[in-house]
């Protein structure tokens, strides 16, 4: 799953482990652990020469660095084992690191979440109270961009609008069952 | 629901009568009746005049010119006749027509249908045998254009890649019966 800073993914996110029982990809970072985080739960928080050692040893399934300073990445190994005991496991993930994925597995579902408009996204990127001016001004302009890439990208099998939260989270757990009741794509459809 | 030519709309909204006891709403039209269509049952074919009579008397919910040529419109009597009956109905339009109806019909479903990507877009419109080369590509133009107005329009509550229709349909199914099954939005998210 992806989506902008500010677009209510986080929240989706929550409500998806709940309805589906599903696993949370735990990502690993360099950046900076805040009080609040927990080692294992919210992030592996490694250090750089530690990331570089799982990226030689292609332990990520895909990684990123991020506003050009720290780095992220999906540990591979616990999606696999998760997948592997029949779990749906939810990554939240950005366009570059989708883009990453869909190569290793072209048949994992990709959903990007989107703002009702631009204005409302600037609006909850201010409310969140979270940031100064620089940095709600910097969000919004990588958040613009993200989209862009989104819809160009050609990762995404869909995009729901977060206007009503409610509903966009039962959008998405139904598209999810959905993807679950299809099964994996037919064979005419693989041809690209 | 809207998405450009060739990317399997029509299919798609078929199923959705047969799955949601859907009714489809039937276009007024001025473009010429071909062989294949019954009056009533894929359009209705009105003159011109007729046409604008229609206009000026408001019977229209959203009404269009396409290719600068014919015009299109979605009779708002039938489609309220059948709303109150507590069916859910189908309307098969372009972006400019779904920002109409948006702006009388502010809590309709908007979904949008993507193709792949845009060599995926070409290929199914040349495979249709329907149209010369000019016609395709003035097609795939106007499907580029309406694509990309659509994502900027901010009418559209979700957007599905039909990659694989089976898939594709589900997906829009299950989105309207979660959207039926979410009811109207709630009042924090009107205040735009």
């Amino acid at each position: 799953m992806s989506g902008p800073s500010g677009v209510g993914k986080t929240s989706i996110i929550h409500s998806m482990l709940d309805r589906l029982g599903a696993a949370f990809s735990v990502s690993a970072t360099t950046r900076p652990q805040s009080d609040k985080e927990r080692h294992g739960v919210d992030y592996f928080f490694i250090s750089k020469d530690e990331f570089q050692r799982w990226v030689d040893a292609g332990r990520f399934l895909e990684y990123a660095q991020v506003f050009g300073r720290n780095w992220y990445g999906t540990p591979r190994d616990a999606v696999e084992e998760q997948l592997g005991q029949g779990k749906v496991v939810v990554l939240d993930i950005d366009v570059q690191g989708a883009a990453q994925v869909k190569r290793s597995m072209p048949d994992a579902f990709f959903i990007f979440i989107l703002p009702p408009s631009d204005a409302e996204l600037l609006r909850r990127l201010r409310d969140r109270g979270r940031d100064d001016a620089d940095s709600i001004e910097r969000r919004h302009a990588e958040a613009r961009k993200e989209i862009g890439f989104a819809h160009e990208s050609g990762v995404y099998d869909a995009f729901v609008v977060n206007d009503d939260l409610a509903r966009a989270t039962n959008e998405v757990e139904s598209l999810v069952r959905a993807r679950i009741a299809s099964g994996p794509a037919s064979i005419a459809s693989r041809r690209r």
